[in-house]
């Protein structure tokens, strides 16, 4: 596999902005704002004869008058005077380009041709370039915010690319809302020049890059993808959503992005081969990156669970065996060690089910004895963590003094509970980083619950034990590919 | 199907409460609380003989005591006194009991025999009774929180039955959080009388419950739960979570609720015979409650989609085709309707992809053609509605007074535009109404969010498109089950 340095694309020094523009409607005026916004640690350079300065930058006439090198051009310009312009970056030896401009090949043939004398003229001057009709990127290192919408990325260890622009960037806010954070993305577009099939080779020999996620719809399935992604796979994790799996999604992702339907069985087996993940929803995608990027691999798929409730556990445990994840019984040896914590008559059973009490809580006992067992490779811990909502009852309820007193106390205590550490959280933290184990915990709540599980307690969570059994199987998977690979 | 009348149970006059208690920590003091709190319409009398009164409320030293009919007794004492609790009651002529009460069937043959000795000494007086072992019940009509979690139900028209407590009353608060609102639920526990079969059939009775969810584990699938489903389901759909679907599941089922193991595929067949709707995770049980309590029926699988994005309008596609629905092709009147709301070389199929402008937005103009158009029975809105978030950057970059004041103005444009009241949901809410046909949207964002769609604007809205088709795969499912019984 030939290297593909873009190291200058993601974390260039100096930015030239063809296309800057003054008026705050234009594409020109946002890019540059973003850009400003985020505080990009380099320098930029507003291209535009028309104008003096933008957004307090100084303006220069053309690209030529730059005072300095630049390693990454942003052009967003009508599409006819894109070629011209390629020269004289090209003139100037830029090295990377990203083309927002639209109306190229996604318009028809008219468009294409023009989409093809940009390509044929950067590489003449061996200009990469993003696009066109890319929505741009962005890169956690040099907080390089290069993108159309306001949107602002947790800084993580996951990199992205994206055939589709608004799925990408909305990944990004998603993730932002969640906890899951990003190191660099790109949006594709039409891949006149560079294709996703660059993006995973150099995220793959990208250190600041862990997990590797991408939308995918239309790439050549055989001779190119599959040596690339299977050495990729082998140091680190490609999490693939396709879009165009059926022959309905296909045609429709053929006036997308031109893709060629009808090739999901072909996909499948490369993704198989290759150790790719390929997950079947949005929600899985970002569920997936956020476990990978944030836990241990689990050794095999024997799972332990706990649980605070019975039915919660049975739900979970159907989702596990429907996912080919197995729960193994308990021994003598563990039952004995758990009858210290529980009542008399506890099931002796995995899933674990702590038979709810209120005074004294076993959930971290049990789970440390769960965990340490050397029979399961991962713990889904249901109901751990946070436990403690907001009193729900409005505190002005009308009634006698002795009611008032005692809606008073309860909500002191909720509200004195929720402001303690939560001790159980990191006892789960301490625990994963022991056992080496992943450790995965299911709580209903809002996004806000889990991102602050990840982002104070470094403990992976999910609303539903159905989503925490998915990522789990996919942590399975992929282990499996590492092993056959040795 | 004889009817069976459960109104006093849900909905009493008077409550008599054995085992209300003054100490914070005990159940018969949260219930109690959790009652008083939430505004119960109708008279409570705590029974205790060792206090005057407990929270204010007059204390009776035993149930023969109180100074009326009582329609509701709730049970809260230990185990042993239940059985001649029950006589007290029987003799007070009392017609519903609810057993909060542990230690019965569920810990063993001992407690198994205490168990069948309360459920027979309560037929002896008539008494029906939920439980034993059950979290409670919540009647919205009576505003009667009679449970133990400090839950806050949102007031609506599903009712559900769960043989989970904990997993129900979670549901409720997740309800709660997403918009989701209930009309009665009830937590079966060990159902030593009253079972889910018989809340299935009173509420399919019941003005006013428009769909009944149920999470279940071990019900004799045959002889009695076909005929009353089927005739229940004729007038409403019943949405059924089955815990006990694998073997390893049913085995944990069995530990928990002493269900039988290894009948899923007679469950399978039962359901659909029955016209119940299965659902297969804890989060799609919510979704198709949501759906079916405030939409209409599509009245086939022709689906409609509009979208912001290529990217987004592909996976739709797919997750539909996956799912057995259909993607109608657009005929030539229509895309001359769109063509007047449209740029050029928009690509004049379904999806309908609006080509992102920032300028005009036709998205309401080419949801109008797309949900009036006979060639499709339901519509899947793509990022329609509240589209501005709150401003991402913050307020205190530093740099020049342009980018200062550019910042300030885009912040004030955002503020501007979320103050508003939201013209595209309300064209939705309206559109729904005129066309008769769901029109489902798809918008990434909290829980708050989507149920601020459904209260403010009787929109049905998901933050994934793959969980806006498995509802309406169900609600297709339902139709054609309601066709062939005609």
């Amino acid at each position: 596999m030939n290297d593909l340095n873009l190291d200058r694309l993601f974390n260039p020094k100096s930015i030239a902005m063809i296309g800057a523009s003054a008026n705050p409607s234009k594409w020109g005026f946002i890019i540059l704002l973003n850009i400003l916004k985020g505080d990009y640690s380099g320098k930029i350079y507003p291209v535009n004869p028309k104008e003096d300065s933008i957004l307090g930058q100084k303006c220069y006439p053309c690209v030529a008058d730059v005072p300095e090198a630049v390693d990454l051009v942003i052009i967003t310009t009508p599409a006819k005077v894109v070629p011209p312009l390629i020269d004289e970056c090209g003139q100037k030896g830029i090295p990377f380009g990203i083309v927002v401009t639209s109306d190229f090949s996604e318009t028809g043939p008219e468009g294409a041709a023009l989409e093809r004398d940009v390509v044929s003229r950067a590489a003449k001057y061996g200009i990469r370039l993003v696009g066109p009709n890319s929505m741009g990127i962005f890169s956690s290192q040099t907080k390089l915010h290069a993108k159309m919408p306001p949107i602002m990325p947790l800084q993580g260890n996951i990199s992205m690319f994206s055939q589709s622009g608004n799925l990408g960037v909305q990944m990004l806010g998603w993730g932002a809302e969640e906890g899951v954070g990003f190191e660099k993305f790109v949006s594709s577009g039409n891949e006149g020049d560079l294709s996703c099939l660059d993006y995973i080779r150099y995220f793959g020999q990208d250190k600041a890059t862990d997990v590797i996620i991408g939308y995918l719809e239309g790439i050549d399935p055989g001779m190119e993808l599959f040596p690339v992604a299977q050495e990729v796979s082998r140091k680190k994790p490609i999490i693939v959503f396709k879009g165009g799996r059926t022959d309905a999604g296909g045609r429709a992702a053929a006036t997308h992005t031109g893709a060629m339907a009808g090739q999901s069985k072909i996909f499948k087996s490369v993704f198989r081969q290759a150790g790719m993940l390929e997950v079947k929803t949005s929600q899985a995608l970002l569920d997936c990156a956020r476990a990978f990027a944030n836990c241990p691999l689990p050794k095999g798929n024997r799972i332990g669970i706990i649980t605070r409730g019975g039915g919660w556990g049975v739900i979970t445990v159907d989702a596990c065996e429907e996912n080919g994840l197995k729960i193994p019984q308990l021994p003598d040896k563990i039952i004995r060690k758990l009858d210290k914590h529980l009542p008399k008559y506890w099931s002796r059973g995995n899933p674990i089910d702590l038979v709810a009490t209120i005074a004294h809580d076993p959930y971290l006992d049990c789970l440390e004895v769960l965990a340490e067992w050397e029979g399961v490779d991962a713990v889904i811990a249901l109901g751990a963590g946070r436990r403690t909502p907001q009193y729900p009852y409005s505190k002005d309820v009308k009634g006698p003094q002795p009611l008032l007193d005692a809606i008073k106390m309860a909500s002191e205590y909720f509200d004195q509970r929720r402001k303690k550490p939560d001790w159980m959280l990191e006892g789960i933290g301490r625990l994963v980083k022991r056992t080496g184990k992943p450790i995965i915990v299911v709580a209903i709540g809002p996004e806000t619950l889990h991102r602050s599980n990840l982002y104070e307690f470094q403990v992976v969570s999910y609303p539903t034990p159905e989503r925490a059994v998915r990522v789990l199987w996919q942590m399975c998977k992929y282990r499996r590919f590492l092993d056959s690979q040795q």
